[in-house]
């Protein structure tokens, strides 16, 4: 099975990345473009167990995300 | 409206950073971890506008996206 994981900054949290892609897009010409955040997305191939979600949450807690400025979003797919 | 833009690398295209996590993974004693790819999120505060799907496939195009090595996948949320 597979996980995919989100991780964003918390709201409030200064993203330096996404303020220079939103200053790029705007020199590119790109108008009306607002807040732009970056994230991370990963991708784990998982064998099969009995409780995936609870795993990979793990994994965020210890690994993955810096809980104190970022949260984590968990989506299992088959 | 917001836009969120995932940037991943191709299949085939080595991904250092995601064998690391995978590696960091297995050290940290979590089994059956396999193939771990890492790749961007994007989220963009957009003004409304008639084409906004199209408009974000420009910005990946010319700026979020280096599409020899990467692929995207845009969703146009409300």
């Amino acid at each position: 099975m597979k996980a995919r994981v989100t991780v964003t900054l918390k709201p409030g949290v200064l993203d330096p990345q996404g303020a220079a892609v939103a200053r790029a897009l705007g020199a590119l010409g790109f108008d009306g473009v607002g807040d732009v955040r970056q994230g991370k997305l990963i991708e784990i191939d998982l064998a099969p167990g009995p409780d995936p979600e609870g795993t990979v949450r793990a994994m965020c807690e210890q690994l993955l995300a810096n809980t104190v400025i970022e949260t984590y979003a968990i989506e299992i797919l088959p």
